[in-house]
């Protein structure tokens, strides 16, 4: 297959990340801790040849969290487990940069990366939640220009630290009892800003060379930080035109420093509803809605600005000025919110519903879907997508419907490539540091 | 079964925590990162009805650190993919609360608590070596008094976090909308000197209430502390008289507690050579040794000294006196060390092989290892005992050969009691803090 080929993931979420999933019949309440439901959900993306599992975290919660924040599986224990149910798919764990330390963090994906045989990946994120904080003993969240400078420093660290052993440094000669070529290993003696941190890591590479890197911001930082450094961006845009214009800012910045095109792999999330047909597509968005109540979705909508709180505005009224609220916390779906209320004249109802049950554009019959894939795909919007569930049996509706058709038309592979997640996504084995070096030599 | 019953860890360590035990022709050279190995393992344990998996862990290595220390799992992922490949046996992973978030712990052994419904255990530790400060950006690894100051904080912290949700806190009334109940969701608001730590917590409790909590430091520090807070001690003791005083030691301190003597749990750890005859396993012990050179056996011994170079000193002479080196990192297998060299008037070479390829007083036929282990038990020395393999086979042969006899005393059951760690290890579940304050009003 010579044709450039589409890549899929599934954004696992337990109850949902709507406020009132968990509210459908079919849907069992405690799915968020439920090893069995995501070995399910797991077994039916990998029945549908999906590139990897994505799971999304958070590290705060009050009572106002949404059902599934408030108790889930941690992600890189709940990729273990699944690590084992499962032969091919890639594990996407999501993890803060700026509430963890770049030892534990570069050892644990490279434990899930050797547990899995190079189907790890890992999230990076700089937790948009200003309570983070105070989970971990810090006065004060820090700004978001702070959290990105963070998040770059761990992640050159995690890095550095994945190279700490060569390919062939374990040579296991038991006659003369040599373990390992100390040579071969390497100290990284990393002195930075906000990290200390001399290495080396007590784990090898795995035969994906490191874990994919994911980045899901889409701020100015968060596509600088994807474009110097990530494999992966995981985004969300609502119209083909933001699409566009962020996978050809991302490109274009990857360029800027030295990377091809085909280097960072861009995933827009979408929520497909599919119906066999269009009227089916359509209850089932509406079934999903009416399970919201306005002060769920008034809830919803705060927990983006800092946990505002909005019932204290008239309903029906045009969306009230909040001035930069937001701003340090998920800055680019807040100023997406405020400008679309603006725009688009919206009442507060409106705007929180809205927020609480997104319609996506992705509604309809399988090969309408497909067609809306594919256009995003070969329009220069997407190189996958990055797949949740919005409505019950969602994974599997886009498994069993939309799948075929993208294999049909041949956008979509039939089989793996590839036992590792980077030979599926098709981006090529980082050459260990010290290895380069010395074959330039 | 009314007659007190016998407990089994496995402690499963890949090529081994010996320096030459890779090089047995039937140890994979790649054991340590092997999962198929783990797996075999976790299997065996569990058909011999084994309570646990123990997982030791460390955070710092040079070149001169054991095989098995360079490139290996770590416990948390590797517990949580085993998860799912067994059923009953409890999954004890070692963690350092000298380099770890509270917030970050609870929630791992949380999150692997409920991944296994209830077989999660915690084994404390405070990191001895002095190098893993370098890791994790502390200009200084703090003193032993210290870190089990911090330790105890730490744990009490992981502990409140484990009670923000009341057992009967997610009611899932979908028809009323009803998630979970608020008033059943509790922040702990702790302000300590070492930790500032809000929750609540983003993963509710197991049906085991807490992950089983393991201490492991011998010193008077980490018996106060395992006294205090533990479920379960895991110790080391060459023999019964030692066993048998730290024994009625910790029990008599946890008495001071208000505890009762079986609510704590003492595992020594045993490296068993079980052979059909006397000859057979005495065998297996010089073959072991012989793997052995004497260097790789200074490296060894050096580790336990903060890396100390004894290659500097006379082979065939007296242990060299060192003075107080040691007492800052392991240093209760230091204090002995040294005991044990100057009272048996030790060479530096006797010592050396004696660390690096210890002659388990396990030694001998089924029938032999089963009486001493009766011996213990009976004694007053041991509850039960964490199996360590020191031969290759090590672990199958206790299985197949002495787990029988001991079911035929009726000292080990036949069937698992229970599928959660606490309810084998005949531990009573805690009350969460919040129920237990509400049924006293």
């Amino acid at each position: 297959m010579s044709k450039r080929q589409l890549k899929l993931g599934a954004n696992l979420n337990g109850v949902g990340n709507s406020i009132a999933f968990w509210r459908h019949s079919e849907i069992p309440t405690n799915a968020s801790v439920s090893l069995e439901f995501y070995k399910q959900q797991a077994l039916k993306a990998e029945e549908g040849k999906f590139d990897l599992l994505f799971i999304a975290d958070g590290l705060y919660i009050n009572e106002k969290s949404n059902p599934h924040f408030l108790n889930r599986f941690e992600p890189l224990t709940l990729l273990s487990a699944l690590a084992g149910a499962t032969s091919h798919i890639g594990l996407v764990a999501t993890l803060s940069s700026s509430y963890s330390e770049p030892f534990t963090v570069a050892r644990q994906f490279a434990s899930l990366d050797q547990l899995s045989s190079g189907r790890a990946g890992w999230n990076v994120v700089t937790s948009p939640l200003e309570g983070s904080a105070l989970n971990f003993g810090k006065g004060e969240h820090p700004q978001h220009a702070l959290r990105y400078e963070i998040a770059e420093e761990h992640l050159e660290v995690v890095k550095g630290l994945w190279d700490s052993w060569e390919d062939d440094a374990f040579i296991g000669d038991k006659e003369n009892g040599i373990f390992f070529d100390s040579s071969k290993l390497h100290t990284l003696h990393h002195q930075g800003k906000h990290f200390s941190v001399q290495g080396p890591l007590n784990v090898a590479r795995s035969k994906q060379g490191y874990p994919i890197v994911f980045q899901a911001g889409s701020s100015e930082a968060g596509k600088e930080l994807a474009a110097k450094s990530a494999d992966a961006v995981y985004t969300a845009h609502e119209t083909f035109e933001e699409a566009k214009a962020f996978y050809q800012d991302v490109k274009t910045r990857a360029a800027a420093y030295g990377r091809k095109a085909e280097e960072i792999v861009i995933f827009p999330g979408i929520g497909p509803i599919v119906g066999r047909t269009e009227e089916e597509a359509e209850q089932k968005y509406q079934r999903a809605a009416e399970l919201v109540d306005i002060d769920q979705a008034l809830n919803y909508l705060g927990r983006y600005f800092e946990h505002y709180d909005f019932s204290q505005f008239p309903l029906d009224e045009q969306f009230p000025d909040i001035g930069d609220l937001g701003s340090n916390s998920f800055r680019s779906t807040t100023d997406r919110i405020k400008q679309e209320a603006k725009e688009q004249g919206l009442t507060l109802r409106q705007v929180a519903f809205r927020a609480s049950t997104p319609r996506s554009s992705f509604i309809g019959t399988p090969e309408q879907i497909a067609d809306r894939i594919q256009a995003w795909f070969e329009g220069g919007a997407a190189d996958g997508f990055n797949v949740r569930t919005v409505v019950p049996n969602g994974l599997a509706d886009f498994v069993d419907l939309v799948v075929p058709v993208l294999q049909e038309r041949g956008l979509f592979r039939k089989e793996y490539e590839s036992d590792t997640l980077r030979g599926n996504l098709d981006l090529p084995i980082p050459l260990n540091r010290y290895t380069k070096s010395e074959e330039a030599v």
